[in-house]
């Protein structure tokens, strides 16, 4: 059981046992944790939602730490979640990882959550999004989603996420303009890191670039010029200046309602795709059409009957009976 | 109404009007498209899918145009399809842009159909795979699919060809090795593009550099050493090598019925994505869950309930409708 008072005073160790509950995929756990969320809903809502990817060796966990480090020096409490698509395929999380995070893994007003590992990539992003409820929950003031650059994960962090920040390497050049194109558009800020040493010419140049590329390029956010800022994590330059740029595009959206408007939506857009993968579990789960199943998969595997007939086969026998007409 | 017989013998304005038909969201044009599929099944399978993913800039086309030579300078026949979310995003179609192929898009043993416009990247793959079968039926011997590094694009490009062949840059050097590793372990081939001039240095380098990326990846096809090729696809060079390859590898991949078994997961895969797709589209076209699925979903845009929560409530009602015990 999750002692709600507990969570709601912001106790670590409560939050930790809320969010392995929401993990468990056991029927007796998941109904546990949908009473908790439920209960916990008006508690949430407050957080600033960042998300931020990028490439592996981009800097995000150096970034991360030197981010939290200035929200704790202005009094915040910030806690750090991962999507991470290798904790899907190799069942190990390699965001998250909280010694590459030093300083920030031993504040007590920090919260780091690795991926959960051993769940697919859609089962991570389903879960890390109840996990952001909970935090919020907690009273962390900033949760940031940290994620990496590759596959489907940018999007789901983007889709649950107010701002989504994309950090780069100086370096790349011209590359970085297709190479990023599908991801740039996603965006509201670009940061290139390791703007130091050798690299700081090349930073300012990649800034150019970038800030070229991106007039291209619609804004998510109507009349928002996507700022491109260069950083270097490690001497924790230009932090501030990102954290403004952050607070700043939060403002913006906020006019007029936009925050809530998209925040609505990605909770419509969540409850959409939710709805359509357990209607699937419940009818692979279903033992009237356990025969019928079994056929059209046969038949399927075998060639005999194209995928999509099969389906359309089995998915209008299966609503045709939910509809009593 | 389409002539099976007029599209068996390859003619290409029939398969054109037929893919034409299956990308057609109409009710009535579904049933036919289901109807055809299902008549030309026994006439598929029979053709090598090869699926082929680089950036914008990598040099697919001038690729593809290359490798089109060959094979019909073989005597087969080619089908180029795409995988574009551009045509998702912007409703236009940058990849299968047939004046990219100035000389396979005047073959008569050619085929070349950009992606349909105005459909999420999940629809224009649904279709992209009931394409694929309509060229094998039209007697393609190859159908190459191409994608551009974009988010999804290409796992799901991946799952519905036999090969799938990574396309990249010279010159971009250790960054590749982070950069591509999520796509990298989907590549069954890498290849190199541009070294010729000045870039012939820098394409050895990477060369050298991706085989010792690829060396601490697992392949897909154990035992299989992913071979990287560095090509001139402007000046044609290297291009039967990289078919000497492909070929070698399907030929791996059959021994012991292993591409057999590839395309049967992939086809039951495909079953099950289809089925929760149409199952979530019946639901949502039922008028008697019209009421509760308004109400969930404003109690889910106004914050009352947590999307999850409401998922399940509205999952559980349907399915224990369609459970008659």
């Amino acid at each position: 059981m999750i002692d709600i008072q507990q969570l709601r005073v912001g106790d670590r160790r409560t939050l930790a046992k809320a969010i392995t509950l929401i993990e468990s995929t056991r029927a007796d756990d998941r109904a546990a944790a949908e009473k908790l969320l439920e209960q916990v809903m008006p508690d949430t809502g407050q957080s600033l939602r960042l998300g931020i990817s990028g490439i592996p060796g981009v800097g995000k966990s150096t970034f991360i730490d030197a981010l939290g480090r200035l929200l704790i020096g202005h009094g915040q409490r910030v806690a750090v979640l991962t999507v991470d698509p290798s904790s899907a395929i190799s069942g190990g999380a390699i965001l998250g990882d909280k010694t590459r995070m030093d300083w920030l893994a031993v504040q007590p007003s920090a919260y780091i959550r690795p991926s959960p590992a051993g769940m697919t990539l859609g089962g991570v992003a389903r879960r890390t999004r109840e996990a952001i409820l909970l935090c919020e929950a907690a009273g962390y003031d900033v949760v940031i989603v940290e994620t990496v650059g590759v596959g489907q994960s940018e999007s789901l962090v983007a889709e649950m996420t107010d701002v989504f920040l994309l950090m780069l390497l100086p370096g790349a050049g011209d590359d970085l303009q297709s190479i990023k194109r599908g991801v740039m558009e996603l965006a509201d800020l670009v940061v290139v890191n390791k703007a130091d040493g050798d690299l700081m010419a090349k930073a300012g140049v990649a800034v150019a670039d970038l800030q070229y590329a991106l007039h291209l390029l619609r804004p998510r956010l109507p009349g928002w010029e996507t700022p491109v800022l260069a950083v270097s994590s490690r001497e924790r330059h230009g932090i501030e200046a990102v954290w403004d740029r952050i607070t700043a595009y939060r403002a913006a959206l906020s006019e007029n309602g936009g925050l809530e408007a998209r925040r609505n939506q990605q909770s419509v857009d969540w409850f959409w795709r939710e709805t359509g993968e357990l209607l699937l579990e419940a009818l692979r789960a279903d033992p009237s059409f356990r025969r019928e199943m079994a056929q059209l998969q046969e038949q399927v595997r075998s060639g005999t009957i194209p995928a999509s007939v099969a389906a359309a086969r089995l998915a209008r026998g299966y609503a045709s009976l939910s509809w009593p007409g």
